[in-house]
């Protein structure tokens, strides 16, 4: 007999990228930081006893939120911290979002969203963006008129890398009808000079949730930690309310907490990949690939003719470098490739030499 | 503005047993395992390297399913590993319930339930347990008659620590028409003279979820590991589809799978809490405070008059011993104390002493 809900019996689950167990694969598709954790973390880790696992952990992991609060400038209570950024996905279209009604999302756009709205039995409407992978001037306008209650932007977009100014943001925030979430998963990429700075949204709109995550910036993928901050009309009741009581474990709140403690080591391979996506951009335009200007910890690479992008993915996985390749109209014809070490960077266009 | 979901802004969310910071508080209160994980799990944990923490881990846990599915006698594709024993309950209601359709509970029970069902949107249907904690003959009659798509049963019963046995549990799935799930997470705490096991169920019949975790039987709760055992017509779309795409971290399963691997030191913890389980039901017993037979890390006991249990709760607060009085009529009048340490038990009875 079935016993799935009919939503879940139609929809596709989600494909993450490739995860092979194979340590010298060079895996430039999944935008994982090139860098490690660093010595805070590792001492923190190896502080941590087994005897303090016996008990429950916090679980709204203050600790953890009280060094937030205080990088972010925000209280403690517009803070929500998850299990990785997709908790915090489901958790807004749980907690916001009727069965039955739409979500909105720039398209392209990360696939997990609409995955996430397929399981909570929710429609999807597909804004496009401009051939510059910008929201059109209408954007807010279309959002209204779709009936969506609430919108999934990424900015940095993925999988372009280009960056939606906070301005144009706060703009969208005012005239939706609904609530905004800026996911903010690649943010720690974007060049300080820019000044680039979303969080102040959150005091003035009480429709705004910015995720962050230590997945990408902090270097801890393998550790699910990830957090919200918005009003904390919105916070709460998911903090009190929609989240699984424990959500955080004891070991993941310790050693987030120990790398904002150490902010510094991590903004250091943030200016690292800055610069290497600096000059792969410049390699990889002068061989042909043209990508835009990216504020990530990727580049989103036009494969030119006559070369395919799926024949030269193919080629680069045979010789263990993994990019992503997505079977998706409009993008088909790209590979986005993460900004690796320098070595693993040089390889790459080695190979890429070698194949073009 | 008001954002949430209609039945979000109405329910209550879970209150959880107190959680104290202070180390010299006796915790009987929300049942962890009073020994610590063994020193297989410290060695798992000093092994770790933070460079392992730096990509995604293993989507559906496959290391440690393998180990469950040959610690259980199952298929891998029989397991599900989730973060904590919420995930797992959450994403039952998510998978098989359709927002609007009833869910049915033994009453009474475990509370989460019912919240988890509020924040679902569906109905739950209270079926009332007979005096000595079992489930009615009826039961199946009318969990059908309910419309109920889906029953959650703890064995052993919390809060009471009656044991029903698989037998009656297996012509209750036979008979009823939804999703069946037997939370077991205190199962660790049987007997094995009982030769009580479940799991050949999931083998006969296919509306049968197992819940177990690694909370109390292995004295991790810090760290958020549960699992599923059912048919794979019901783990795979909550492995595929529903469970957020890496929801248990890399450390997680790392400590979980050393823990299963030495599964004599956990069980070592389960014969000494039987051991004193027994014995404080013969001391609470001579005291006057009654409590039925107890398969559980934990005793029911009835406060007998003149006294009431919300006072004797307060009492043994003031002097650092935590138990849980529920304000839930029927059970109003006992207090579950959690078996801990033989120290802490001794602690507990000489307070009660000076107390009654």
């Amino acid at each position: 007999m079935q016993y799935e809900r009919k939503n879940i019996s139609a929809m596709q689950g989600y494909v993450s990228g490739e995860q092979p167990e194979r340590p010298d694969i060079i895996k430039l598709n999944t935008n994982e930081n090139p860098y490690p954790p660093g010595p805070a973390v590792a001492r923190a880790l190896a502080a941590i006893s087994v005897d303090q696992l016996r008990r429950y952990p916090p679980p709204t992991a203050l600790a953890l939120r009280k060094s937030l609060a205080a990088l972010h400038q925000v209280e403690v209570d517009n803070l929500l911290v998850t299990n990785g950024g997709d908790e915090l996905l489901r958790l807004l279209l749980a907690t916001f979002v009727e069965p039955g009604q739409s979500i909105a999302v720039a398209d392209p756009s990360y696939s997990l969203y609409e995955v996430l709205a397929a399981a909570h039995g929710a429609e999807v409407q597909r804004i496009p963006l401009t051939p510059d992978w910008s929201l059109p001037a209408s954007f807010a306008a279309q959002l209204n008129a779709s009936g969506a209650s609430l919108c999934f932007v990424v900015n940095p977009h993925a999988p372009s890398g280009s960056l939606t100014p906070a301005a144009t943001l706060r703009q969208l925030a005012q005239e939706f009808r609904g609530v905004l979430v800026i996911d903010e998963a690649y943010v720690d990429f974007v060049d300080p000079a820019l000044g680039h700075d979303c969080v102040p949204l959150i005091r003035d709109c009480d429709n705004v949730v910015l995720l962050r995550t230590f997945s990408k910036g902090y270097s801890l993928a393998g550790l699910r930690m990830a957090y919200g901050i918005g009003a904390r009309t919105l916070i709460d009741p998911m903090q009190y309310k929609t989240k699984d009581s424990y959500n955080t474990d004891f070991i993941a709140q310790t050693l987030a907490h120990a790398a904002i403690a150490d902010h510094a080591y991590a903004a250091a391979t943030w200016r690292r990949v800055r610069e290497e996506r600096a000059r792969i951009r410049e390699q990889l335009h002068q061989r042909g690939l043209a990508s835009p200007m990216s504020q990530s910890n990727f580049l989103l690479a036009t494969v030119p003719a006559p070369h395919s992008a799926q024949t030269l993915y193919e080629g680069l996985k045979n010789v263990g470098i993994l990019v992503r390749h997505f079977r998706i109209p409009g993008i088909d014809d790209k590979l986005r490739i993460t900004i690796g070490t320098p070595e693993e960077n040089d390889r790459l266009l080695t190979e890429l030499d070698r194949l073009l």
